[in-house]
């Protein structure tokens, strides 16, 4: 174990769901010490599921699995599960008021020092530590689904956050292997699902128009841009996209025809024959447990060959 | 070679830039005979040097490189160039009346059996086969740049394309171990281009809002959603998000955020503060060249982890 881990030997998962079970599986694999807190009776048994579907992506990481859950406990009581903890990642229901009240009490029941993470997609820190003494001590660090598995971890500071929280946030997510970027600014769904979400919308009116079929539309993503994207960005890919003179030469010459491309993207809504059309067509062949398990391990070769993981 | 690429065996490249020599290192890698028409003076050195730069990518890919120009010959007269041609890929400037003309002239050059194909990414064939006298001979092949690397190929009929033309060129590309996707109908910039201007639009708008530089939105799609995208699209890749339920309990349960993202996403264009702002983060930490290299050698590796080179 690395010194950054060292000083986070107990985390304290609080939310036992798909994305708090996904962090704990992490975590153990790491060899720290994991307290979920959850009040649902069935938590125990949910987690341990999952950490057993979690297994095999763990161990093509390179990551041990044998005996992962002995360094797990469960703790329906907060203030008990907090006692210990030297960091811990939040993943409690997406509501403002719920989480305002929940990071008052992690507050009074952690120590001073505790590093407190949340992995909420949508409530700005700024927001959710309004009933905090001291707002400075939280920030978001927001994964991108799963967190076991894929990279990314967005660290998002609200306007009170303590530099060095997000500092000592940064060097969790780094220890544990993963790829955490701060921004700069906080801004509804962050920056990875808004780009999906702006890609997705004219994804969806692609397939509304009739152009491609869902699975034709994949077809061509994962053979062109997804391909492309897992290398390089955007910026850097049109900055390749320009010739020797890179992303300013690209913007003289291709500006106008995007410009109108934009104009002419599509604007959907997920009305009833949206909904309809979307869901007659999501037939990928096969139950979604053998996707995702195929999907993890195509996923992991990318990131083994890519050095990423 | 294969039974298909017999019936090809020679290829005429109309036009000598780009993308018509990456077309022709494919075309050579994979043993057939490429004429190059093309009018400028110094085309002849211009494919040459870009055989060389595209001779570490194919010899990666499996193709061999030894001796690429043995089969490559230059006609500057369209007629002469067309003689003997099984097969076109015309690679002209994008201007629709020159198109038109070029297709009207070539129609009466070609054999009636010749497969004529377009890398046009912004004319639709239905315009630009309005001056030939049987229209149905000539279909959009629009490769993904650059296409001597990245799989993709949008097939794209006009409304007087011959289904056997559609046919034939899926067979061609296929042969050629592209992956073609035929669009159901003409759309302006067609499915790939179309799906990254609208990611592109929300990351300059990030950019522009100051969430994030240039390099760390590249960052944060190559640790999340370009190399999910790399081995399952949009549509899979939400359809495993939701669950046993699918798509259809995703939608359920993620549609009205994901509407209400869509109402925040950005509207930016290239005004000059935008330009400037862009192109002053535009530094990569390398010239393109290198970057180039580097890119197309870690593309390389994730298409042949992934089973498609």
């Amino acid at each position: 174990m690395n010194d950054t881990l060292e000083a986070y030997q107990h985390v304290t998962v609080i939310g036992g769901g798909v994305i708090g079970a996904s962090w704990a599986a992490l975590f153990l694999a790491k060899g720290l010490t994991v307290t979920v807190n959850d009040p649902l009776p069935d938590v125990d048994k949910r987690v341990h599921d999952q950490l057993r579907e979690a297994a095999p992506a763990l161990k093509a990481l390179g990551l041990p699995t044998d005996g992962l859950d002995a360094n797990l406990r469960f703790e329906a009581d907060l203030d008990r599960a907090l006692a210990e903890a030297d960091a811990v990642q939040e993943n409690s229901p997406e509501r403002l008021d719920f989480k305002q009240d929940l990071f008052a009490r992690v507050e009074r029941a952690a120590r001073p020092d505790t590093l407190l993470m949340s992995s909420t997609s949508g409530i700005p820190a700024t927001e959710m530590a309004r009933s905090m003494k001291q707002p400075g001590r939280v920030v978001i660090g927001h994964p991108f689904n799963p967190p076991h598995l894929v990279p990314l971890v967005e660290v998002v500071p609200g306007k009170d956050t303590d530099p060095e929280t997000v500092r000592r946030a940064v060097d969790f997510y780094t220890a544990l292997g993963k790829q955490p970027q701060v921004l700069r600014k906080e801004c509804p769904g962050f920056v990875a699902n808004r780009l999906q979400a702006a890609l997705f919308r004219e994804a969806v009116n692609l397939v509304v128009q009739g152009v491609v079929t869902e699975q034709e539309l994949d077809g061509i993503v994962t053979a062109s841009i997804g391909l492309r994207w897992a290398v390089a960005g955007p910026f850097r890919s049109f900055h390749l996209g320009g010739g020797p003179g890179g992303l300013p030469a690209f913007m003289q010459h291709l500006a106008p025809g995007l410009e109108s491309l934009w104009k002419d993207l599509g604007d959907p809504t997920f009305d009833e024959a949206t909904v309809k059309l979307l869901s007659d067509q999501a037939d990928f062949g096969a139950s979604v447990e053998e996707l995702e398990t195929a999907r993890d391990q195509a996923q992991i070769k990318v990131m083994r060959v890519l050095g990423e993981a």
